[in-house]
């Protein structure tokens, strides 16, 4: 990922864990140092990172620190899988990591963690580009002049480790010299859409913000040729669980024959859940929607449901680092989960 | 209306011209005093006044301010007509004004014109009662023990002279004893839902804000009986042109099966379109979403349409000053249209 020109990851090790604060941006870039599991574990908490793959990856470095502390492997994974509910990435890391430390002597644990997550953050890098390159294609099998696409939430680089999921094959589509215009729903109630809008002007990709409410008009209006998103937990049916506001955006897509993309790589996909409703949705403070730059705007009581489920009739299409699928035909491209 | 416990209209009149100014809620509750035809065309065009009823009985006092004056009707309509473009109320009233003082004296014109701005205040109040209680006859009849109700934007008393179009029915129930909650959408740029939840605070009915993006979520799990919004412009065909994002909620009603009405007093309705995409869209300015509070959050692009169209096949009924009517046989209740 680019920023003031630098190529730079989301979280980065060189002795130090170093996160982009995103709860800083588009304002400021700062980097937090993750000295411990405890600082771990806040910023997945208070959305210092966010993105299913960068919660992911954080949290296996949050291991390592942990086990490096005398922190024992089941409280660090306590502490940090009770952070955030839904992002299914968050519980795949934290047993990818205990998988890879079974069996490892005990005085040889830090060290293995370590290097687990750094296999995590380049995984996640991997499969990123290879998602980009997939969804790059079927972007351009559309057979537009210049395409207009439109998405939902922050799932770009700075919600992963590197290239992002939603916006890895826009990237591509950039650096092949496409012409291309990105409509970025604002995302309500934390505007993780300024997120996206920043990360799209450090590569140079034209785009415009708008409201949640204006999706919808825009897909009527015909100018919008495919809309694509992320995902924090997938299920081997194809529902798609996403950022609040999502399944309206499939709504309006279905409804005006957009084509509605997902790009969902491995460690989003829970395959032990057949069925979206069954998915927890993190219920967050009512003051994300009440208070805006320090001020109380209402009082009044809010609701505050940070992820929504789009069915998977809604999804046109899943994008992952294998390949591209029907939501109903996702488990013939990981037949180690059938 | 009830503000702090005193009743009041949202435009009075006695001998000045006050409407409560919009803009400062709900921080400040304030009257702002309409002098002189610039002053009205102002409070429209700035949203001081807002909601396509208001508007239409603001633009009717503008005329009167007007010709007070001494500036011709002709001159003071087109200042009127260019303030807002979507809401065809607006003309509407103008329209009423002219037909009014066809054939009166010049000398007289000022004051038919005040009588007639009070007449379109007195009527919008009567059928908006009359809504409420069409509306609240509907609502009854979903027989729930206790109401959930979704709206968009503010359809409220603030919207209107009084009684509101879309609270109209929530207000008659909830005076019956009708136990009931709303779910008030955020409504961004503007956050008309802060609008909704105050008035709907001010008369003790139980509500919660959300953001633009949950409404869909509650009606998955079922936690919605009945959408009910406004409209700025409704097509004798029954297309339904309302705030951005109506045309969402509308997309979540029809999947959930949801009931989603519309309340559209008949200056609502534009008889002489069959077609939605042909109501003008007003783009509004960007910073409406890129600066909160004074601070500009993003440098990219904005795009901020006002309205969308929500397509007759979605709307469950229309209830207007008359009864209730399949949006497509809207023109049985008006058949002077047909």
């Amino acid at each position: 990922m680019k920023i003031a020109g630098q190529w730079r990851r989301a979280i980065e090790f060189d002795g130090e864990v170093r996160v982009l604060d995103q709860t800083r941006l588009p304002a400021a870039v700062e980097w937090l140092t993750l000295r411990t599991l405890d600082d771990a574990a806040r910023a997945i908490r208070d959305m210092h990172v966010r993105g299913a793959p960068l919660i992911g990856a954080t949290a296996a470095y949050g291991v390592a620190l942990a086990l490096r502390d005398g922190i024992a492997l089941d409280q660090a994974c306590r502490v940090l899988a009770a952070t955030r509910p839904t992002a299914i990435n968050l519980r795949w890391a934290l047993d990818e990591t205990a998988q890879a430390l079974s069996g490892v002597a005990a005085s040889e644990e830090a060290a293995a963690a370590y290097i687990t997550a750094a296999r995590i953050c380049d995984d996640d890098v991997a499969n990123n580009e290879a998602i980009g390159e997939h969804g790059a294609a079927l972007l351009r099998a559309l057979g537009k002049q210049r395409l207009q696409i439109l998405t939902h939430c922050n799932a770009g680089w700075l919600a992963t480790v590197d290239w992002g999921t939603a916006l890895a094959p826009i990237y591509k589509l950039h650096e092949a010299g496409v012409p291309l215009h990105v409509w970025v729903d604002e995302t309500r109630p934390r505007n993780q859409g300024l997120l996206t809008a920043w990360e799209l002007a450090q590569h140079g990709v034209p785009h415009t913000v708008i409201a949640d409410n204006a999706g919808g008009h825009y897909m009527q209006r015909g100018q919008v040729d495919a809309c694509i998103v992320g995902t924090d937990r997938t299920t081997r049916t194809g529902d798609v669980c996403n950022k609040i506001g999502t399944y309206l955006k499939a709504l309006a897509a279905h409804d005006n024959r957009v084509p509605f993309y997902v790009a969902a790589p491995s460690p989003s996909i829970d395959w032990t859940l057949s069925d979206g409703a069954a998915i927890p949705i993190e219920e967050r403070a009512a003051d994300e929607v009440h208070t805006i730059r320090g001020v109380k705007l209402t009082e009044s009581p809010v609701a505050n449901p940070a992820f929504d489920v789009t069915p998977a009739r809604l999804v046109t299409q899943i994008i992952t680092e294998r390949g591209v699928a029907l939501p109903a035909a996702l488990l013939s491209l990981f037949p180690e989960h059938a």
